[in-house]
């Protein structure tokens, strides 16, 4: 029964297991606010409890859905085989966002054959926005229809820097360039502003220092929308990526940013 | 009759205006994205048409509600006198958020007297959240009291270092030092960390290029909350301040910033 469902159908569970296990992270969040100290590295942190809360809320969701895909995540690896059927999982990406009480913190689910991404969900508990995408088929928000802006030129481009800190750290010359690049810039992080690439709002993206988990269910969601994802080499991304991505509206924005990049 | 009003009854004014007005912004929200260009600094931007649409919804109810008392907005100047009981608002903070549709946009709205800050509203349209300061009283978010953390060490600091574009660009060494400073950081904008600051979700925000309008409101919030805010010199904000600011959540942790930024 299973093996017949179409990626719509698969699509659809993953988009309805993401909302109802946004429900977790919500429990917890900002309730270590109001003064209350937490110690944000330990184990039994209130971070570690909801990421672990949530990730297996929605494993034990797409389990019942789907007996025999293989599942890796970020707080409990792998289980079951990724050659085949199997997804990818982020409960919580933007943990510090989280931590800190802003709004932005996203979760991420993402369906792989062979490991290559068919369906890709970006889910906002706190904001309440689901973003869907399915290869070789549309993207939607909320269930309306996105697609990502026309724009070619850099000079013209709305792009969002994410992880500056790591990004100066790694590369300040690299950091200045950016600073420069684009029409209007703003620092930000994790998966929203690549979600916003496919909505329309935004040109461009460019990140660093990310696991698999945190790119491939973007990468349905992006291309489906009409715009581009990569690696900064202009490769495809795939489990063994190095986690330096880069989003685009368009191949020609793509490029010109991939230019940037490599100075 | 209103000349006998108690500040409780004009902050609750204050709130109950920035939440009728935020429709305003609201109806002009991410209308821009699906692919459709805008000019951005064209006068008739979509950016432009929301922000003096706004400025003008809170300059009529205040007008309406407080005859005589003195406006100073961003969009449309001064009305009145300032040296008397007035008004500064900053309709829609964070102009490119607003723009690239990003909801941490906020609506700022301070009452003065003499130029001191009484009341201050930080709404946030996009998130449906009002926080709100009294001079000498409370601080609330949505009406619950909110209380900033009693953290006094850096090492341990949430901190957000809004403007790290104009930062790096304005000192490149302290932009590095304040990249190693506190326990989590992250890039931000606008308002809305400093209010994170009043409800107790993070500790210190430092923040450069404000204009009276951006911060002066945030004055009886902070430190209604129990919090401090000041210039970089650690100065009382007013109307003539350079616009470089900084809050902690507590005195101990202010000072300790302060010696970051003069290195």
């Amino acid at each position: 029964m299973k093996d017949r469902m179409t990626l719509d159908q698969i699509a659809a569970s993953a988009a309805r297991i993401a909302e109802a296990a946004s429900a977790v992270p919500m429990r917890h969040f900002r309730q270590s606010g109001l003064g209350v100290e937490t110690k944000d590295d330990a184990d039994a942190s209130p971070v570690t409890i909801a990421d672990r809360a949530t990730e297996e809320a929605i494993r034990a969701a797409l389990a019942a859905e789907f007996p025999g895909h293989g599942i890796f995540g970020e707080e409990f690896g792998t289980e079951g085989s990724l050659d085949g059927p199997a997804w990818i999982i982020d409960p919580i990406d933007g943990t510090r966002f989280f931590l800190t009480g802003y709004p932005a913190f996203g979760m991420l689910i993402g369906h792989l054959q062979a490991g290559v991404p068919q369906v890709g969900v970006v889910r906002m508990p706190a904001l309440n926005e689901t973003y869907l995408g399915i290869k070789d088929a549309g993207a939607t928000l909320n269930g309306a229809p996105i697609r990502a802006r026309a724009t070619t030129e850099l000079r013209e481009a709305r792009l969002f820097i994410n992880e500056a800190e790591r990004l100066f750290a790694h590369d300040p010359a690299l950091f200045a360039r950016l600073c420069t690049t684009g029409h209007t810039r703003r620092m930000s992080y994790d998966c929203y502003p690549h979600a916003m690439v496919a909505s329309g709002q935004i040109d461009a993206v460019t990140d660093i220092g990310l696991e698999p988990y945190d790119f491939l269910p973007l990468v349905p969601l992006i291309e489906a929308a009409g715009a581009v994802i990569t690696d900064w080499e202009g490769r495809a991304l795939t489990l063994g990526s190095d986690g330096r991505v880069v989003t685009a509206a368009t191949p020609a924005l793509h490029a010109a940013l991939l230019n940037v990049l490599h100075g």
